[in-house]
């Protein structure tokens, strides 16, 4: 009996999701893909996630990976899984991968994007962020200039007790304006609990003129999550992409 | 006391409606907008919309007129109604109109978008039709351009007693492609009811190699409902935009 290591693209809308991860109060995203494996295949698998994304959170990328014994035809299984699984969530890809692929430890680089409308949006509400203020962008790209490289992220990280030291390395961060909205983009190899949510609050901030650039600064440098603004609701949050060698 | 009349551009997620107009069995929008107006202004406004939409139908830009006694700052008004409207529901802009401005009778011309997805999508379920089918595009254009100019689109039309005609003038339709979607957008002078619906169910019939260029003429020249295909659902439809002189 052969088995197979699988990796699955997922689309999801978090809005009814207690996240990715797995809980016993509620409905994780981990646990629907379980389940529509164990009624497919009658196969217990332990699914993998690059990432956990918080409630509320959604995904267009998000990777997870799983071993099978004998998953058979692979568009036949993504069919069936599909077939299965709640309409708020959905396996965009199924590809077989080496043995030794491993969704979060393989990984080179996360992409998150943030969605803000400046307008109220009864289209948009489910899946971004409404500031009624004005907000000053070509200040928040200055800003948003300053994450850059490698730091210590501490300021805009939720405790966590798990991970043994805060550096990231941001490849990219960057606004765009589409039609009545902001799109934030950013790229790191990795990210820390509550840290897009946490740096979008403060740029936010930055935006409506209550912190300046320098004060920006001095928050990356102190450390400390106190100094950071409010962390930006989650339902603004898209994984977007996982990058892989 | 001086009235005054306002041309209303709201934008609404028709999921949870029964449509644009009252009814006495379900969630109207004209409703939502008459009790915001009540509550606000303590005055009953006949609010008459541009067209109505079906249940399940979604607007960017549906308008809709009233006339109210002293409104007072027009700015102020529609952030109290946009206050009190529920959150699927929202008044984009409210501007003082001549007081001959008809929402239905003044428009000239009228825009709709109807938006397919090509692969299933979380995201995207409650603003798309998933179309499961390979399409071909270039055959569904060249179906789409015999729409264009003046017909009568009785075979597009559900039965409708109120209508005395149904000649339309239509200027332009036609499809794009955004990453994973299909959008159609049709602009006429006026709309029959059903009328884009089901010219998508029937394009998209045309794009599963169902129908042929030379079927589809003929089913625009029947005048005849049980001509044509099936409607498309509800929700991928949008109404876009209203045009005034």
């Amino acid at each position: 009996m052969s088995s197979t290591t699988l990796k699955l693209t997922l689309e999801y809308d978090g809005t009814d999701f207690v996240g990715w991860q797995f809980q016993l109060n509620g409905r994780s995203v981990q646990e629907e893909i379980i389940k529509a494996v164990r009624r497919i295949t009658g196969q217990e698998a332990d699914v993998v996630g690059a990432g956990r994304t918080d409630s509320g959170v959604h995904a267009k990328g998000q990777v997870a990976h799983l071993i099978l014994a004998d998953p058979g035809n692979l568009r036949d299984l993504r069919y069936s899984l599909n077939a299965v699984l709640p309409e708020d969530v959905v396996i965009r890809s199924l590809v077989e991968v080496p043995a030794d692929f491993h969704a979060r430890f393989s990984a080179k680089e996360r992409i998150y994007k943030y969605f803000i409308t400046t307008e109220r949006s009864s289209i948009e509400r489910r899946f971004a962020w409404w500031v009624k203020y004005q907000l000053d962008l070509p200040v928040m790209r200055t800003c948003t200039e300053i994450l850059f490289g490698e730091h210590d992220f501490r300021s805009f990280c939720r405790a966590q007790a798990e991970v043994t030291h805060h550096r990231c390395i941001v490849s990219s961060a960057g606004w765009e304006t589409e039609e009545g909205k902001l799109v934030f983009t950013i790229s790191a190899d990795r990210f820390l609990h509550g840290m897009v949510r946490t740096i979008v609050g403060t740029l936010v901030n930055v935006g409506r003129g209550y912190t300046s650039p320098g004060d920006f600064q001095g928050i990356l440098e102190a450390k400390d999550r106190t100094a950071a603004g409010f962390a930006a609701p989650p339902h603004g949050l898209f994984l977007w992409e996982i990058v892989y060698p």
